[in-house]
């Protein structure tokens, strides 16, 4: 059986999140539906996790196992071809016989987009959280260095989070300023649920002034969930790149 | 009466274009609509110009005239929660009353996007044009250099184009790559029918290597339409700013 890696961008906008689910329309069952079409045959993907509702991707990736001698070429075609338009394959791969899209992660990284701006923008609404105050980018980034490192992110979880440990390893929380938006960019080799939306509120009230940056320091010492900010919608997070130290055999394009 | 500019930014993928017409919905019939609403009284916007079907802005310009005392601040909020998210006031101006969005533009900016890629984007298929197959950046910003000037565009124009006069003053044409986008920026202060689409249309044709960056010159000296690139896709082009010379009395924000 070859064991064929895909590299996909979606946005996430009409779609109940990555995994599939009866009630909503997910990017994996529209996936799944495409792969069933050109393999003829019912094909399972696994994706290196999964993404929220709304939550959009550049860099998600997701692999399946099939019989299928088609090469990675037509595999890539032949998908977008039958996907939606807002989800596309960027990437096909073949990997060794191991790979497992979801086990094998070494470290994603994960963008959120805030549009600072007293109007909104015809071409950053689904893409982006609008905050209609200036906000203080040399808090921001004080307070994104102390999240940087191994720490507890318990105060950073969504209430329904069941990991075990609450302990992850954050080596980089960039904020940088790009015209109108703020983007905050976060690498690390796990997150809990929510994570990122929960960092991501916290340092928007750090930049409006409603909170210290030290305070980030403290609840990373002493969690409590309700002193951190809010969840920052879904619509600003992006899935920019998930990475690997297994080789692919083969690679399209 | 007042004499209010403002600048929007649209996504024109919905629209038949900026003009009302009877048969699509338009920017205008949609600003239109909303200021009646806002303002109790029937009202008509002057664009700075006509944009085609799917062609977006990202500062198109309109004025109308008001007694109506609400503050800019009023009319821009305003405005934003009656028109739909497609289409956003970034800006109001108080302007003076000899002002007209059409008759005073000194100069206008159009930026074109071209996806160079293999694979389709999630998020760029609405705003660029892709082309498949690289493209010789060097070869573009040669032909681009020479349509820089004043110069008969009569090779330039749609066939439906009734102009009076076919010479056109185009200070730059810059051609510039950004990660996987070519974009090509345009200024001048007057265009012919579909010319930005058909400049980018042909420097695309000498960027695939199918004609020389030297036949630009020679279709500007000894104009020739069927020898001139095809039309780019409305959907790859941004009215990016308009410029005038008379100053604002007020602004917001």
């Amino acid at each position: 059986m070859r064991n064929i890696r895909l590299t996909l961008e979606y946005e996430g906008t009409a779609y109940g999140g990555w995994q599939v689910q009866p009630n909503a329309p997910t990017i994996q069952a529209a996936l799944e539906q495409a792969l069933a079409v050109m393999l003829k045959h019912p094909a399972r993907v696994t994706g290196s996790g999964r993404t929220d509702a709304g939550v959009h991707a550049l860099g998600q990736t997701a692999n399946f196992r099939t019989g299928a001698r088609i090469p990675l070429k037509g595999v890539l075609h032949g998908l977008n071809s039958l996907l939606p338009d807002d989800i596309a394959v960027r990437r096909a791969d073949e990997m060794p016989p191991g790979f497992d899209s979801r086990r094998s992660v070494r470290e994603k990284t994960y963008r959120y987009r805030i549009h600072v701006a007293p109007t909104p923008s015809a071409f950053a609404r689904r893409t982006s959280w609008r905050v209609t105050v200036p906000l203080d980018l040399g808090a921001m980034a004080r307070a994104a260095a102390l999240m940087e490192g191994t720490h507890d992110f318990a105060a950073f979880r969504a209430a329904g989070c069941d990991a075990a440990t609450t302990v992850r390893t954050v080596p980089s929380v960039r904020v940088e300023a790009r015209g109108e938006f703020v983007e905050v960019t976060v690498r690390g080799n796990g997150f809990l649920r929510h994570m990122v939306r929960i960092m991501v509120g916290t340092l928007v009230e750090v930049g409006r002034g409603r909170m210290p940056p030290d305070r980030v320091g403290e609840l990373l010492a002493r969690p409590a969930r309700e002193e951190a900010g809010p969840t920052a919608p879904a619509r600003g997070l992006f899935l920019v790149e998930v990475r690997y130290d297994m080789k692919p055999l083969e690679t399209y394009p």
